[in-house]
């Protein structure tokens, strides 16, 4: 089985959890609509790389970490799109969750998948070692002090620490994919934190770019925004040019700093067609 | 050190995880503010008495577990208070969250206190095997398909499933403290399932008779919401009285549905004074 279907498989079973009787039905439904039909699914992706260049050798590890990883991410598109946060009204080209099923039950979405995420390892049935620090991996990239939780409440000081609410908010969870991915295969795992780092540093780069010179229907949601309501962007730190160029040294960053692994060429391919991948079709060749 | 020192040293010392440089100020300040001073702490004294009545073996996992099932508790009143569920303006006698810190805040306070009960497990130096069933026991408590997120998630369906609302919306918790409770202790912790879930129907009840029979400065919250808002309540359906006379069955239930234990008189106490604690005090010689 390939891996966008091993991705695919763990997150349905995962969800499918919310699909029994005795579980409100709209819950289930909320759930199913934040998780598919597939985004990227590049955190997941991540992981199971990551878990083949370090020889995996306990699949269902990679798997619950991959789908756990992909759960977070989506918890937190469910709560960033709220009335409170973004108000966006649509996602991936639909409706938003809060917009399909009301506030009171969007909230709920994220929270549940938020738990699902640790249900899913907790029931891998993976080596308890190897638990302990999947658990915890994914846990801090997602809560505090330096998880997308924490990267987020950076919007409510009045101060912003730019380092932290750009490595919290979005570097968390890829530092959390290579980490996972590697301690899902029982390498050690530690290494791959910087690989990571410097992906979600790239990928936020290319989220500015996208959103400053991205058409709406290529991204699916709408553009501008980040301009509009004055959010930091690397597009108005460095220019259009100098983002570009950001970008392409962070993924050759992240390509460096991998650690000696049995079997790593196709997991620096996945960057660098990720680079080329997140970034307006029409700039694409300059990307990396 | 006394239970009651243990349970807020193990809060504070997750909480203190917030309050560090590079995570948001408001944010820290914000899940002390959800989890301190103390409320009633009711479910990790649970906790802590069954393990104890289990012969506690290994008190950090007892105590990190106790914790885990206290954060995710108060997230779950944060988030219930919030605009679009409770829309409730005060909570223990002072403003809620969203009052005190804002809506977006209150929305990254409950993620971040669900993260942080998986963090505080996972930190916990626990002997791996019981982490796995801990993670899995408190997980399920408080997401799909029948944990306190979906117990809340009924809210939100045209037709509500009454066993199912009570069981899993307060009932959940219950039973996940008697079970880690057991398993913390390295016991048989399914046996301990009843147990909870006869203890959280009780409470379910006395909350019902406090929301319909209390003082609002005896509970510290608005009282007669439940009715306002046309909710399930055991007052309505069985009347005061039977409502009084259903709790105690509960009670004396959880307790006859203890299994043997070395040290069981202790909790049985606990239960007992439990039951007359919770319902106003003028009605509390009927309790139990």
């Amino acid at each position: 089985m390939d891996v966008a279907s091993r991705i695919e498989r763990a997150l349905n079973e995962a969800v499918a959890h919310a699909e029994v009787p005795g579980c409100p039905p709209r819950l289930g439904a909320a759930m199913r609509y934040a998780v598919f039909p597939r985004g990227a699914r590049v955190r997941p992706r991540l992981v199971h790389s990551v878990a083949a260049a370090c020889g995996e050798d306990h699949p269902a590890a990679t798997e619950a970490a991959g789908a756990a990883l992909e759960l977070l991410h989506c918890a937190s598109l469910v709560h960033d799109d709220m009335p409170c946060f973004d108000a966006a009204d649509t996602r991936r080209g639909r409706p938003s969750v809060h917009k399909a099923f009301g506030e009171p039950l969007a909230l709920l979405t994220g929270d549940a998948l938020i738990v699902l995420a640790f249900q899913t390892l907790a029931r891998a049935n993976c080596k308890p070692e190897r638990l302990a620090i999947l658990t915890m991996t994914v846990a801090n990239s997602v809560g505090v002090p330096f998880g997308i939780a924490a990267g987020q409440a950076w919007e409510c000081e009045s101060k912003i620490d730019l380092v932290h609410y750009h490595r919290s908010k979005t570097g968390a969870l890829f530092a959390a994919a290579t980490i996972a991915g590697a301690a899902s295969a029982g390498a050690d795992a530690e290494p791959w934190r910087m690989v990571g780092e410097k992906l979600g540093e790239a990928y936020q780069v290319a989220d500015d770019i996208r959103d400053a010179a991205a058409d709406e229907e290529e991204i699916g949601k709408p553009v501008g925004r980040d301009l509009a309501l004055g959010r930091p962007s690397a597009v108005i730190e460095l220019g259009l040019d100098g983002a570009l160029y950001r970008l392409h040294d962070l993924v050759r960053g992240a390509i460096d700093a991998m650690p000696p692994c049995p079997n790593g060429a196709e997991l620096r391919a996945l960057m660098l067609s990720e680079a080329k991948r997140l970034v307006p079709a029409k700039l694409a060749q300059f990307a990396a």
